[in-house]
């Protein structure tokens, strides 16, 4: 299922005005990427979204503050360590990550945002961090996107980069995003870092609207494992280069903006869940005619983190019955006796109880893509969340990620 | 870690007028018993608790409407099919299991029980369990408490069996329990089968109240996997032929009784989590001095539901960051700095930060049975949940269940 570079748009064009670079500190293991940087020709309005863990990465709280003033020009990235539940140190040392950066391209402290993912916990090496700054900022232009989506990589097995182009009064209008994902993913902010570039010319507000839009469907509806982290980040950048009319809320260009950046969004988050840690199928869980919407989300989030429907998923197993069991504990409104069940296309369950076509099933269930259809036939409320089955791989991966 | 036979009460005395048999009908794979019938001579007080999935199984439904009775004297089990999801003729079969139960014992059809276990949303083979039933009934007597606890299992490694026994007024009264769990166990009931025998005098009220304040400190406090199975049940059933006077809630005798029915639930719960699927570690997670109790069961779950807490306990790694982030996003309260985690002794964080000392913890993570314990320092609030280590083997079991 992993997908291979060829399949991603590595040649992408990309918006006007962004430069990358990426060096390596030796956060990872040795031979490895770990640092990169984007950075902007021009002063971009910013506006982000963070993990609504109580517990927040340092960086996640630096950056929190930084995106209120709307402007920003750099972000800096490590993989490696998260630089989370490292008190004042690691507050000092993502202020510090800003500071060296912004001296070297000569912006103001302010405009540098900062992002840390990898292990929680351990002191940032900021000895080996430090002297590689200058060297980051000389070789800006160096890099590709795809190259920094590579540096920004913990256990994902492959770059993510989305692009999407549209016309906007006659301007072209690039809109990219890299991120990261793989493991801790759930609801509401994941171990996952986007970064959204765009030449667009918009105002704080029209783009804080667009991504609020954009990330309630996409990667606040995807979950591998069902645990929250600490460093969920999304941020966007829009240097305004491609020189259309500034896109306000009220403008006419703001649907299709919005529109392209839920795409890309989308299509980030749907990588993220393709490179699961571990695993081997891309599943889509969709619940319709649930008394309203939070209940839809609610019934399919219980199904996309229950361990037993991820370990039926891998073994190619119809086993309906533990849907059933996912919903009924969700704290869903449910009617057993209502409730329609298709796997790929074929009905398993009917009123709640087995059309005895299990076996047919089983068979589609060897697809590398898993569709879960659930009827409810309540109310008008739906929802759809992807996410992933659970293998023996995740164990292993999890079982060994720090050794 | 599996207990093995010998490590159990194999030979413990059993309460007073209780009588068992087993039979083989065909629903679990050959050469497996499948069927047990729990007997008492003398018509028993009883009281249960049920899942509170919103899809429950029906023998779940029909125990529910005749425990309100408070009276009962004969429980048949099937294991290998769970009669979840299975309609109007689910209902059917589950009575005609009991009906057929009573006429073989010539007791009233409503002072018999039905449980089932096992697959959800398979016909019951009625086929093979009707003509089974007359066998069970003429054997009762010839089969031992250890031999029905082995007949409930399904991916259970071992039968689960605890009994106390305690001096009320000069009367010796017994406790014995016998369960089944493995899979699908999580907060408020699991896939859970549970019997609990004694030959006490006491009324229903006395016992309903001990029983509840049992179960929520024993099985309502255990997780395998966070998912909640359609069948769990817990039934006691007081014949009184120990001779003490009964016992009432106001009774002296009253607190000794609901200790020791207390403790047998606890042992039982204990033993559940020692054999989850695929589990090669016990594992206590106690969090201490949150904001209130509910709280620390919110966080002490959260953190006992983490595929990533699981999986570094399985890998030997002192990962705190994880239960950090896990706590994090439990929505229970904290503050990030005044967290203190201990693992096995071994404080690896202090302040929510790292005491740089994981490497120590790794190695006492070694051990078969984990202490996690965790200081929030804000309130008086505490609680203790029970879990298990998640294993690539919990995977191979439920990837092939059915298969």
């Amino acid at each position: 299922m992993k997908l291979s570079y060829q399949m991603l748009n590595m040649n992408t064009k990309i918006p006007k005005g962004f430069l990358f670079s990426t060096a390596e500190a030796a956060i990872k293991k040795p031979g490895r990427k770990d640092l990169a940087l984007i950075c902007s020709e021009r002063e971009c309005v910013m506006s982000g979204m963070f993990t609504t863990n109580a517990v927040k990465a340092a960086p996640v709280k630096l950056d929190m503050k930084r995106v209120k003033t709307g402007k920003g020009q750099a972000i800096i990235i490590n993989s490696g360590n998260a630089n989370a539940c490292s008190g004042e140190q690691g507050m000092r040392d993502a202020r510090e990550m800003a500071a060296i950066t912004a001296s070297s391209l000569k912006l103001k402290e302010s405009r540098v945002y900062v992002c840390s993912t990898g292990v929680i916990g351990t002191p940032m090496p900021m000895e080996r961090i430090r002297p590689k700054i200058g060297e980051l900022a000389r070789n800006l232009g160096k890099a590709t996107i795809d190259d920094a989506a590579a540096a920004i990589m913990t256990t994902d097995t492959f770059p993510k980069i989305v692009s999407r182009r549209i016309k906007l009064g006659g301007k072209t209008v690039m809109i990219s995003g890299v991120c990261k994902g793989a493991g801790m993913i759930c609801p509401a902010m994941a171990t996952m870092l986007c970064f959204i570039m765009t030449d667009a010319r918009i105002d704080k507000s029209a783009l804080d609207t667009a991504l609020k839009g954009a990330v309630r469907k996409s990667f606040n509806r995807i979950t591998i494992d069902g645990d929250m982290s600490t460093n969920d980040t999304v941020l966007v950048m829009a240097n305004g280069m491609a020189g259309n009319e500034l896109i306000e809320k009220k403008s006419p260009a703001f649907n299709a903006f919005a529109s392209a950046l839920a795409a890309v969004s989308y299509a980030l988050s749907k990588l993220i869940v393709q490179d699961g840690e571990g695993a081997t199928k891309f599943v889509e869980v969709e619940i319709k005619n649930a008394r309203n919407d939070a209940d839809a989300e609610k019934g399919a989030f219980a199904i996309a983190n229950s361990m037993l429907v991820k370990t039926a998923l891998y073994g190619n197993d119809a086993n309906w019955g533990r849907l059933m069991a996912a919903l009924g504990c969700s704290g869903m409104a449910i009617k057993e006796g209502k409730i329609d069940i298709a796997l790929n296309g074929v009905k398993t369950a009917s009123k709640g109880m087995s059309t005895g076509r299990d076996k047919e099933a089983n068979e589609k269930l060897r697809s590398k893509e898993i569709k879960i259809s659930i009827d409810l036939h309540l109310g008008e409320g739906s929802a759809k969340v992807l996410t992933c089955d659970l293998t023996g791989d995740y164990v292993k991966i999890n079982a060994g990620y720090r050794t």
